[in-house]
């Protein structure tokens, strides 16, 4: 019987954090990769899973990545090198290097020029896919900063009036620090739904909700759809809807969102955009804003306490029990898979299992 | 009977700009403001007109604005202040300054600083309403830089699953130069809708499109409309949804963005948020990116050239003729109003009229 999409975890395997960040490292490494980039790319990967971000966690990235490095079209040790920079900005040609680790490594150089002049942005070319936007806007967290990520990706997205797909899914990740509440995380796709959600509720073959595609000609579907249907049957053409679904309901602000993605984290990047360098090429961007250079820090971080508190005791509405802010289910996943640990479906842990035994690495679980 | 909501021009009377600009400028003199601010007051609010962005033109915001300063909620002459500086960054405190007058004199500065060190960002506390954000973005064009604007409003929408109104509608503008191509420029509540359009919906007693707000207890209205119906009967509580209208559809998304608003330019300018300083309080943020601080500006612009026309050219949606990008329909009503003049409705006409009659002020139309 079919039932609405909603992912399903009782059949998972729980599987220990520190068990599953071993042996990501060691498979990382057994590729090649070094011991400390293999511990960065294990880190944000294990950290989505953590966090409940299971589309950008080890069950759903490790086997892009790893099959990255054993094509050739990522490089184990690129010569990734800053093509120009100002006090306050640079620029990376990433010579192919795994957005999860090259990111991280463009965060500290902005955090550094955010320390001595109050913002730091850097935007990379020629990159690969970085994971979780959101784990690298986060690194700014620590320094009492604010954290932005954006990446441009491959055509996905039809624009409003339109009937093929000219935008990336061009997600925005945005993490601000507060005191005692957990902090604020933003991290979304401008389209309704990321592709790989699409992907999955195909495959469950589910009630699928309107909104999320358009039909081959271009025409948003705002009926529950059970497929195969227009616009669902072709997993290589999506026809992702910008976020906003209809012109009436303001799609043409989720195009727009995408278009400022692709024009900042993907044409400034001077490696243009996704039209033109599709999969598995990426562009992104990430910026770094020192608090103290606007504000009082401490005072800063106390009214975002005021405002999370507000915000999650607003009014629930009818039918719902609670009012969330972007950042904290996953901050209460978090804290729960640490102690539980992580479920992953059994076919990710066969998946695992295999691949260790076919590289001769030791599964930690 | 009931039509589907869309503003009609065919009464509308059409004003020259330059007697339009000229009749703005004397009210706004009049009432004691120089003439340097005047005119770039008169500036903001004819460019929304002639883009076709009539919310946030003469026809809708001057009545409020002259009131402003005759109610003494808006100084005439305000001591704003630089609160804190570093070479990226300015924090101001508008002591009640039109922001409409305000947002460019702090864009000069983040254009100034962009100059130097490659970003410039500039936050406002204390602020009144800026007009149309997309105004102080353009600001960045002319110096081949990517221009930001962002602004903290009173709140009217409503978080996912939640049933108060607890964030601002909460704009964000972006514009980019292209060489040849009219500029990308993007300018969007992050509600679906603004909450003068509802109000201007109300008022007309159209039918709504579904998706816009919620009922009184949080619930989305996701069917035609015809008012007075839950959610629309209350002008003074709107219960905006996010851009997203619905949980499945993304409206954690466009709630999400209202949060990164109401961060970077209210909660970073000092000044709190929505819920704490409702209107006449407004908070504003506005940045510069130097383009030549990441690449060379010539290849940014032709990339975006290269980019513009590939969006415009994007095979249309069944029913459907053209394809825009942001920026695109307003830059295109611009050339038109120039020609032909901009359309006001009768009403305002008439307001403007009377208005310079009890003031004593010339009408230039």
């Amino acid at each position: 019987m079919l039932e609405r999409f909603k992912v399903k975890q009782k059949d998972y395997i729980r599987v220990q954090e520190t068990a599953l960040r071993e042996t990501v490292v060691s498979l990382f490494e057994k590729v090649g990769v070094n011991k400390e980039d293999s511990r960065l790319a294990a880190d944000v990967l294990v950290t989505a899973d953590l966090r409940g971000v299971e589309s950008h966690g080890v069950s759903n990235m490790l086997r892009m990545y790893i099959g990255g490095y054993q094509q050739g079209s990522t490089k184990i040790d690129p010569k990734w090198r800053i093509l120009r920079e100002s006090p306050s900005t640079a620029s990376i040609d990433c010579d192919t290097a795994l957005g999860v680790i090259m990111a991280p490594k463009a965060m500290e150089i902005a955090i550094e020029k955010a320390e001595k002049v109050g913002i730091g942005m850097v935007t990379m070319t020629n990159g690969r896919h970085m994971g979780m936007a959101s784990y690298h806007a986060m690194l700014a967290l620590k320094h009492d900063m604010i954290g932005l990520c954006m990446t441009s990706t491959a055509p996905e997205m039809i624009p409003t009036f339109g009937a093929e797909p000219r935008l990336g899914t061009n997600p925005i990740a945005l993490a601000a620090p507060a005191d005692k509440e957990a902090p604020f995380v933003f991290d979304a796709a401008t389209t309704v739904v990321p592709g790989n959600k699409l992907g999955l509720a195909r495959r469950m073959g589910v009630i699928l909700p309107p909104g999320w595609v358009a039909d081959g000609e271009g025409t948003p579907i705002m009926e529950e759809t059970i497929p195969p249907a227009p616009g669902y049957e072709n997993p290589g053409q999506s026809n992702l809807l910008p976020l906003g679904s209809t012109r009436e309901m303001g799609s043409h602000k989720g195009y727009g969102l995408a278009g400022i993605v692709e024009i900042l984290s993907g044409i400034l990047t001077g490696g243009g955009f996704g039209v033109k360098f599709p999969r598995p090429d990426y562009r992104h961007c990430v910026a770094a804003y020192n608090i103290e250079s606007f504000m009082d820090t401490k005072e800063f971080k106390s009214t975002m306490d005021e405002f999370l508190r507000m915000l999650k005791s607003t009014k629930p509405a009818k039918g719902h029990d609670r009012v969330f802010y972007p950042g904290l289910p996953e901050a209460e996943c978090e804290v729960k898979y640490r102690a539980e640990g992580i479920p992953l479906h059994p076919e990710v842990v066969e998946w695992i299992q295999t691949t260790c035994k076919g590289l001769a690495v030791k599964c930690a679980f």
